[in-house]
């Protein structure tokens, strides 16, 4: 590991099942499992070939995940500074500098400088909120951009992944139940076909509250496939097999 | 229980949870498992001013099966003058001629018989295919008819659907997966807003192979739950114990 400094308020984390450190910091941004599960739930190519942009990245650690399952070029966007800036003293900490180029770039811009129809993967935890004027925004303007569509809504990002995307390039989205309705006419919008839906579920008895999509540029309609859900807590409060090992590497 | 005579190739099936007795014919048509956890999804109001409209009703088993949770109307449209008339047998069978009323007629001209607008709850357990040049269809016209969409398409359910149901009115449909991008679809085009689905698994490790949903007519967006899916089988081989219930009443 290279040494980087770390500024007021941060952290490093260590996810156990790979050997990935990442710069956190709660009062800007930290990933949490929707990014472990999207992550893990991604098929990217190992092909060095391939090329592989992490849309709304954060502090980068989707891209980090999936680092280690490719040898392709990985590229995380992110609009803010200062979260990019964390993201890529991260890439630095964990050697990848070669594989991982971090752009700070609202991502409405982002095919200046990505060519369209380039990308075999995307990848994005985008914010999970609309902007609606009567929703309650977290006054910390980083974490409110992260959660809230202040910046950027679904069917702005829909329209960049499928503009980035090969013809049969996939995309990987982590979102939420209640929005399904605005992710399948997004994906409509824009010649994304859905083509794998996993639920996340706190507990066997709860409803889900997370939504992992896999879809296709320019792929046949009707043919979405339900996987078995993740079941995050066992009743007993304890993480359940599948999730313990994301987290844990046991 | 008012005696009926049955056809050849007829028999009577009894849901062992409900005191309901359906005719049956594999030759024709037969309801199963998908109409038990269709009627079992759907929420019915008890009162007897409730207007419930089964479409593609079949052999009558959805309206029969929530006939006995609701002092409501309930209308069986079939096309099919063969299940038209095994439903009606069915719903004297169970002396239910007050509650239950079977219409022989295309659901396509539906609204020549029941008011627009007027509907609290409608039902459906439409054909699950899509009517392709290319897919095989069962030579038995009736089986055929059930299973593909060769007398209408699910967009023209939809807007079956929406013209019935008063606003804010509920329906519940089952469906196949693979179809979730034109269900969504097509409610979105008929003023229907998904409000809850729920996923039917045949084991806890395998994709699901039935979707339940409920919408509402003008219901507001973006407010999609998924709850706890349903596992039919266990590791075992035997039923899981929500659908022994529903099956066995115990």
């Amino acid at each position: 590991m290279t040494q980087v400094a770390l500024n007021a308020g941060e952290r490093i984390d260590q996810l156990y099942s790979k050997n990935i450190q990442i710069i956190q910091s709660s009062q800007v941004f930290a990933f949490s499992l929707d990014a472990v599960l999207l992550g893990a739930f991604a098929q990217v190519a190992k092909t060095a070939k391939s090329q592989i942009v992490d849309l709304c990245a954060g502090n980068g650690a989707v891209g980090l995940f999936v680092s280690e399952r490719t040898h392709g070029h990985i590229t995380a966007v992110e609009l803010q500074p200062r979260l990019a800036d964390m993201a890529q003293r991260s890439v630095t900490l964990n050697d990848l500098d070669q594989q991982v180029t971090v752009l700070n770039e609202d991502l409405l811009n982002v095919t200046t400088q990505l060519a369209k129809d380039s990308i075999d993967t995307v990848l994005c935890n985008p914010p999970y909120f609309k902007n609606q004027p009567s929703s309650v925004k977290n006054p910390n303007p980083h974490l409110a951009i992260a959660r809230h569509e202040l910046t950027a809504n679904l069917d702005q990002i829909m329209a960049v992944t499928s503009d980035l995307l090969k013809m049969n390039g996939k995309a990987y989205f982590v979102h939420r139940p209640e929005r399904l309705d605005d992710l399948f006419a997004t994906m409509a919008a824009h010649r994304l076909a859905p083509k794998r839906l996993r639920f996340v579920h706190p507990k066997a008895d709860r409803e889900a509250n997370m939504v992992l999509i896999e879809m296709i540029k320019d792929g046949k309609a009707n043919g979405v496939r339900v996987v078995p859900p993740v079941i995050v807590y066992q009743a007993d409060g304890t993480y359940g097999k599948e999730v313990h090992q994301l987290l844990y590497g046991n």
